[in-house]
């Protein structure tokens, strides 16, 4: 069987014909611009797809979306695509494929999901699983016992949007000092912009931290000191065994994951903690692509 | 049918004989003492059940336990009862009640669980409920879709040991800021203690709050904000619909949930947080047994 995925984050639109066996038979990407309509970059990427596979061999869609969603409605509303308020991404993919099964789920649980189903980590498969995507924003899912929770109004893993900072920024969802204030890409350019450091963006953020740059890696330290809270409150909640981290600020490497594995160990008091597993995406982009995949292929 | 149920706390040791139909035929409780050994009291609670309802009537076994827990080895190791490091509670209720299963679970899980079937919560049925026992320390658990989840290790649900100041106190778990540091009753009274009010405990901390002394008033409103930061987290990460408070602090009645519902609905930004309701329990004490009980009688 094949299916059709669809992976819409902050900046960008993919989709990829997936077997039920993890191949890739098509994949096709568009980075999200701020003149066209999303719903024509939607068309467009799934169309891309369809040259190359027949809709006739799609047997169903799954697709991740950046939240918040409404699973009753079957909407999205990303806070990246400010025009995509309560758009009908169920309804518009149905008419795209009719009469195929059309399954919707968050960015964040995608991404888990797909490294729960193709990613290759160390050590036992997870039992109690947290995907995160460090990025734009933070975001995340959980897996647990192969099966993806979501909750009731399928919202679960909201893990950027966690106060880990009680004296802390006020945060746009209305919460403060959320994960996200401090550690998504923008946050850290910002928060090191205002103490002398100079650039553009998290990407420069990180190639100066790699290079030792001390404003930098302060910037690197304090957002691996609040996702290692977040991580560890998960766990303590959820009793994990496995946490795996992807997203451009992910793809930073060892200016994230040094400081943030020393701080999970630092710590992680509960012995029942102490097994858990911090990682890196083993799958970079596609995870989501295959988690998306995997809600058709292994609906239950 | 009918089942023992067992209810391990860090102060008192309790029992009963609960039916399918959540009737208590028979019911015992012993203050665990300092000089006595906890497995002979554990003994006399059940003697206590078993005079009332014989052991041939009595189908199986459920037993909370304060944690932390080791599933695989059916072991218990309660914080506040020292002697039992490893006590293989599992073993010793199985011998006192041969060839019937014995269930296992922290105490706050099964708070939540006895909650679930047997509280009378306003508003509709939880899909996705906390419960949480706020007294000598703050622990609890989670019922998704009308089952405990208890996580791989048996561990889920330690909402007492998250963080919620990370500038905070250090925590004898080994973390720092966690929510027993101001939340629990030892620590309230201990806080209040330090900034001038005289008293000896939380219950009495509670009737100066109900008086309207300042600090004791402080001591609840600096609690009650932690606790609504942690039932946040739980929330943004489990996207609960339910939490339900009991233990010897929640007892206190609108000295804590009038300030903790006013935090809770001060925070709660995204819209999918707005629905959730927090509730003082309805079953006090019974909570726990209720839930002991249908470890076995709702086994699935």
């Amino acid at each position: 069987m094949t299916v059709l995925a669809v992976d819409i984050g902050g900046t960008k639109f993919a989709a990829a014909a997936v077997t039920a066996d993890g191949e890739i038979l098509a994949r096709a990407e568009i980075p999200l611009s701020g003149s066209a309509p999303a719903g024509d970059t939607l068309s467009e990427v799934v169309a891309r797809i369809t040259a190359t596979v027949p809709p006739s061999e799609l047997k169903g869609v799954g697709v991740g979306s950046a939240g918040p969603l409404d699973h009753v409605e079957g909407t999205v509303s990303p806070v990246n695509i400010p025009s995509w308020r309560g758009f009908p991404l169920v309804d518009v993919l149905g008419e795209m494929l009719p009469g195929r099964p059309v399954r919707l789920a968050g960015d964040g649980q995608c991404m888990a999901l797909g490294e729960w189903w193709r990613g290759t980590p160390d050590g036992p498969v997870s039992r109690a699983m947290l995907g995160m995507v460090v990025s734009t924003g933070v975001g995340g899912g959980f897996v647990l016992d192969g099966v993806p929770y979501v909750g009731p109004t399928g919202n679960a893993g909201h893990i950027g949007h966690i106060t880990v900072d009680s004296g802390g920024e006020a945060c746009p969802c209305g919460g403060i000092g959320c994960v996200e204030t401090i550690a998504s890409g923008p946050s850290m350019a910002r928060w090191a912009g205002s103490n002398g450091w100079q650039g553009d963006d998290a990407r420069a953020l990180a190639a100066d931290a790699a290079d030792g740059h001390p404003v930098a890696r302060l910037a690197f330290q304090r957002a691996a000191d609040a996702l290692a809270t977040a991580i560890l409150t998960a766990a303590a909640l959820l009793d994990l065994d496995h946490v795996v981290v992807g997203g451009g600020v992910a793809a930073a490497g060892p200016a994230l994951f040094d400081p943030l594995k020393r701080a999970v160990e630092r710590n992680a008091g509960m012995a029942f903690l102490r097994r858990l597993r911090v990682e890196p995406t083993s799958l970079g982009r596609d995870a989501g692509l295959f988690g998306a995949a995997a809600l058709v292929l292994r609906a239950t």
